[in-house]
Order: C-alpha cells, then structure tokens, then sequence
C-alpha cells in the first residue's frame, strides 16, 4: 500500500517545491468555541504562488509548547505562520515566546509603537497599557502591516507572526505574500458527479499511478440536494492538469454518470 | 510573562485531567479546499467528558507522516482520535498506516466485512473490491460503529480511528464517548459586550491571575451588526466558575458597559 509523498512525487520540479507549516495558537480553537477559519484560506493563498502547506497544528495558550512547536516547525520548512495571540490580553503571549523561541530580546519597537498612536489617535480609544503590548516586536522582526487594527505581525527568520481574527490575518497574508519566494504554483480541478466513491475506487486508482505528478483525491459529500462526489486533481503543470481533468471526466462518463468540471 | 500552562494550573484536579489529540488526515485540509469542521465538533464533545484536547495536527495522506505521527501523538496523550482517510480509495490509507505504527498485521476483518455486506445488500451498489478495503482493520482493533454508512472506525491502543466527513466522524465519536476514561468535565460560560478588548485587559489579566484554577480568554469579532467581545471562562467547577462569571460582569459594568451571560 506504500504510496509515495506528494512532495517526493514531484519529480522534476521538486527543487522547486517550497514548504510552510501553519501553526494555530489559542485554546478557544481546541475548546471547540471557535471555528478555525484561517488554515483553508493560507492553504489556498499559499498554493497558488506555489508554497505547498505540509502540516498545520493548534496549540493551547501555553508558553513552553509554542516556543518548542515554533523552533521545530522552523526547523523542519522553508515557511512557519502563525495565526492567534498578539493582541492586547494576558493569553496574547505569541510575540514573547517567538522572541523567547530564537533568543532575542523583546521590547515596544518605536515603529509598531508610532502606528497604534496614529491609529488611537483617529479613534475615541487611548493607547492603554494593555494596548501597548501590541507594539511588543523581537529584536530585529521585520513589522507586517495591519490595515484593519493597525497593531502589526512580525517576521523572524522564516516565522511570520499574524493575528487571528480571519479578516485581519487575511490582510496580513495578503500583504506578505509577494515578498515570499514563490514555488510553482499548484492548480487544481474538481470534477463533480453522482457517481458512488466505491465505483470510481479502482479506475482512479489505476489513474493515480499512471500520473504520480498529480494528486489526485475523491471527496463524497452530501448536500440537501443529494449526494455528490468532487474527484480533484492537483499539480503544477498546467497541460498535465488538463490531461487528468479529461481522464477523470472520461472515467467519469465510462460508469455511466454525468462529470461536471468546476473551475477552482 | 511567563504564563502556567492551563492543565498545569489545575491543581488539585491535576491528576484528574484525561488528555487527547486531533489528527486530521487528508491534503485537501491542507490545500484549503475542504474546510475541517470536525475538530471543533470533538473539542466541545471531549470538553463535556472532561477530557482535554491538547494539540490538533492536520498532516497530508503520506504514509511515513502519517504513522510517525500516530505513534508520536500515542505516546504523548491517554487518547488520539483521527479523522479522514478511511474510505474505499487510493488516498484512504489510514488503516495500513496505523497498523504499521503499531506493528500489527493487517487484514479484511470478518465482522467489519459482515456490516458491509448487510449495508450493500440493502442498496443497489454492489461489495466490490475498493469498498472491500474499507473492512481492513489492524488485528486486535475493536470496531467503531458507522450508523450512517456502514463502514467502521476502529480503536487500536488508545488511537480512534474515525470518518473524514463529518457527519459520519460525528455518529462515530457520539458512539465513542461513553467508552472513553472520562475527566471532570470542562465547562464555560461566555460574557458578551460591546466593551474594546484594550479597556478589558488590565483588569482580565488580573483576574486570571486571581484565579488560576480557572482559563480566561478574550475574543473580540466583528458582526454585520457591529462589534462584540467575548469574553470566557473555563473550568471544571461549577461554582468556581460562577464567580468567574460573576466577576467578569463586575467587570465590564465598571467599564461602563452591559454585559450579557450566555450559556455555552
């Protein structure tokens, strides 16, 4: 059943395959009271300049965990995200343990610092002390801005520190994602039909093995309007894509149902 | 700003804390086409049972990934619990994979194979081999019940073999539960208000020092109605967090604002 990793499997391009991990701090995401909303949207933002998601984790509140996850995931790919804990309350505790993290020192930066006055200043809100540890940036970071709330991330080394309220962390990656090194980017295709997964289990199978550069994957679903089935084929060769999208849609036809290609 | 860690700091009921993780399995997690819903289902379902989710991992359908991290996850916490990668095919390889983390042979369980010949029989789609595959359970392993489709989950060790789609992982894990080493079980109350977080936080950090045996937390979101704070408590004494609750309304009244319970 040995089957091979996508990225092992990407052959010729596979110099040119950049790695992230994304890392999800806060308890209230472990808790089940919050929906995580910001891994589908880096996957996706990532994906297209290329840079190919490898794993994403969520950790609790906790100092000791976020400095050894942060350290590890650093270690092991090109790219780290972080979404949750730099804002202004006692479990905002991410910039001081990414400082702790690398040894570096940590204190108000005077540029983080200028942005949360121009930004109070404009409302009816003071720059309190609590919001003030907003401005808090490793020595040496580089800031990321935040168009919404003005308190900004950061980026160490290859750790990009964002916040994670979805429309903020939106913007910061946003913002960011021209400065990275971009791999190629991974396209996708979705066939959606009626067709049983169990039908289109060995044929599909048989087409995986055939074309190890494109991954391809068989997602049911059930909606109030029935079942459906969406086979995705993903790769970074345009033309190859397109081969696989016309065999899955030919299989497709071949056990009797409908392909509908969707446009991803 | 050294902050204790939140099993850490529940003192006396520290001995009583059952931990766990969350392993999704599955690239179109990572790719962002698939939005997980299932991890935020199992941290409210455990909470209630008392048992702690520690960390959550989402790692691609690659073997070597998938069995390191089935036994690194096993080893470091009472329960894990998977979701994804167990239908009929190519890319659901988590039985093979957790079998081999755990070096037990593989092979069509009798019972497993029986509940899919029952299922099939029923339907007009037939047992053929892909669908097969879904009765591959490590030797050993107890079953996990599929109301909805049929094809089981299963238990090795302390490893909780479930569905991806989520509303076959749900029946799986409500099916579970009852079985599970259970811990006093966690709950929380939330204080909604329209009070900013930086005039919260002085105050809420200082409470949560105050009261260590309970977990704070502070989420402000942003509505089509305008915006809202939350803020939570949460414990595993009821009448510790009563007074959390308390003291958190205390609070934003002080602060001028209204505060409005609501019940988790």
């Amino acid at each position: 059943m040995r089957r091979i990793a996508f990225s092992d499997r990407r052959g010729g391009t596979l110099g040119m395959t950049v790695t992230a991990a994304f890392l999800i701090i806060g308890n209230e995401i472990l808790s089940g009271r919050t929906q995580d909303k910001n891994l589908s949207f880096a996957g996706q933002k990532l994906a297209a300049v290329g840079i190919i998601l490898k794993e994403a984790r969520v950790i609790p509140d906790d100092p000791a965990v976020i400095i050894e996850t942060v350290r590890g995931l650093s270690a092991a790919y090109d790219y780290v995200f972080t979404s949750g804990g730099i804002g202004p309350t006692h479990d905002d505790i991410t910039a001081d343990c990414v400082a702790e993290a690398f040894d570096l020192p940590i204190d108000i930066d005077p540029e983080a610092r200028r942005r949360l006055e121009v930004h109070y200043a404009g409302t009816d809100m003071e720059l309190n002390e609590a919001r003030l540890r907003m401005a808090r940036i490793p020595e040496g970071a580089s800031l990321i801005d935040n168009p919404i709330s003005a308190a900004p991330g950061f980026i160490v080394r290859n750790v990009h520190v964002m916040a994670g309220v979805p429309r903020i962390m939106q913007a910061m990656l946003e913002g960011v994602l021209p400065t990275l090194k971009a791999g190629r980017p991974v396209g996708a295709v979705t066939i959606r039909s009626n067709l049983a997964e169990g039908m289109a289990a060995a044929r599909l199978g048989a087409l995986a093995a055939e074309m190890p550069d494109i991954d391809f994957g068989s997602y049911p679903h059930w909606t109030t309007e029935g079942f459906s089935l969406s086979l995705v084929a993903r790769g970074d060769d345009p033309a190859r894509l397109d081969i696989a999208a016309e065999a899955l849609e030919e299989m497709i036809r071949d056990l009797g149902a409908t392909p509908e290609r969707i446009s991803d």
